[in-house]
């Protein structure tokens, strides 16, 4: 049967560090192992400078990504560039398709999709986001800014790391918080110290009303009328789950809308697992560390699962 | 008060990859740290070869245990070479009591200081295991049985990557295993296979009943009174908790005499946490990745904890 000529182990449903960590050990207990993810490196490769994953003192989110999807390339396993639209369950196992019109077959699925930006939702916020001023990831994308004014949106770890990467270039940066003031790690909070009521300016209690801008972003208009005169906007206000995909397997979700996992990182579904930010296992607590070793359990219970007798 | 002017903010009993990784993140979090450990990496830094490590193709143990270790001092946490021998619960926090005759205070502790090797309980193994023919693990100490006869006991993952390091220089290597068979990893089994019959003879359905030999090991008896003539014997059957410190703390511990923990490394006391080996928490998946995580985690709820108002 052609079908099961193709059909692999274990397809592991995104390329990020919890996706190429799951390969891994899976590559490593020898199961036919297919990565397919539509952004090499999800959140990871958008990172900047990673100082927190123990074993690297410093390391580059991207050039740690390459490092784990070589050392998973060398056990075998294949990293493919597509997106997952569809996934049905077979008598044999699963059936995906990809936006490539590609079709995958494997008896058991990991979910490590992670969790999509998420956004202010008004008018002009998406067309501007392509090229055109507005931004979601400060670390990645501040670089393009220099000697420029930007605004940040966003009270957490998030937003206050990217203005420390920020104030090595920008000229002007402007915080948009909702609520009283910032709330990063206590050494992020220290670092930014210096800056504040410098280059860095903290809008307490104010939100964006508006996108100002024709063909491309010129500023803000906050909630008070305030205008900003801004060259680039960066909203980093948290991520949101996408789990349609996973909700028409029939996988159960958990209160705040991620999958939901025992310890051993197994779903509702025999042979479906998941790992990483898709799922809210260590709650807010997302980190590549966890999301690492999320990645090698999932791929233990892939092993585990496809090793008792049908 | 004196004491209170020596009191840190987390202790970390244990300088393995669990301890190290919490002190990363307790460091990061501005929080004063002191790492105490007997033996600096714990099972890590004896671990050979790592090749599981998301990041690191290959990496020695005891390499990877510096890097982390270099990354927490760099930080300003301090790794302390002493064994807590005592630990009570005071006003502030906890008051521990080294080996050394130091004493140590500390708003917070977790525990990662693994599990210890398990035994045959036989005469002579302890004696013998000063450096005289009697080893737990292969990987630190094989290297030092070139040309010579060994045997490994156990069946397990340990013992069978115990025998593929030790095919490169010993002479002979049985394996003493109590059922039919090994069983590690496939990969492992697939490496040995090539070693089967000639450098590697399995004794299934065996036992050590006696160790031989006066002044150092000469060799074994096994249950079924064969003799076998040895130079080494690696004895890879496990580890056991050592939990009479957590207990004395009233700790509890889980049903199979680990640390009890929540997701987020809690356990039953405020301000007590646990993580890596001392845990249970991924079942008998005891990874440097997970380790490490659990570490991170364990970190994020001491600082948590210490947030708290009093």
């Amino acid at each position: 049967m052609s079908m099961l000529e193709n059909m692999v182990d274990v397809i592991i449903i995104g390329s990020g560090i919890a996706g190429l960590s799951a390969a891994l050990y899976t590559a490593r207990y020898e199961l036919s192992t297919i990565v397919i993810g539509a952004e090499l490196g999800g959140a990871t490769s958008t990172a900047w400078t990673i100082e927190n994953y123990p074993g690297f003192k410093e390391i580059d989110g991207y050039d740690l990504i390459i490092k784990v999807k070589e050392q998973v390339e060398a056990l075998g396993a294949k990293v493919i560039a597509d997106k997952i639209e569809k996934i049905t369950k077979t008598d044999e196992g699963f059936e995906l398709t990809g936006e490539s019109g590609q079709s995958y077959q494997a008896r058991s699925v990991i979910f490590t999709h992670g969790a999509a930006r998420r956004k202010l939702n008004l008018p002009k916020e998406d067309d501007f986001s392509l090229g055109k001023g507005v931004h979601y990831c400060t670390t990645c994308d501040g670089p393009l800014y220099k000697g420029k004014t930007i605004a940040i949106v966003g009270s957490g770890d998030a937003s206050v790391k990217g203005a420390l990467l920020a104030v090595q270039y920008a000229e002007k940066i402007y915080m948009i918080v909702r609520g009283d003031g910032l709330h990063p790690e206590p050494i992020n909070a220290e670092r930014l110290k210096p800056y504040l009521g410098t280059k860095v300016e903290v809008l307490p209690n104010s939100q964006v009303k508006e996108i100002l801008g024709d063909s491309r972003l010129t500023g803000v208009k906050l909630a008070n009328d305030q205008e900003l005169k801004l060259d680039g906007l960066f909203i980093e206000i948290g991520a949101i789950p996408e789990m349609k995909l996973v909700e028409s397997l029939g996988v159960k979700l958990d209160q705040h809308g991620y999958v939901a996992v025992n310890n051993m990182m197994e779903t509702n579904i025999e042979g479906v697992l998941a790992a990483g930010d898709a799922t809210n296992f260590f709650g807010h607590f997302k980190q590549d560390i966890t999301a690492a070793a999320m990645g090698a359990v999932a791929a233990t219970s892939a092993f585990n699962h496809l090793q008792k007798p049908k």
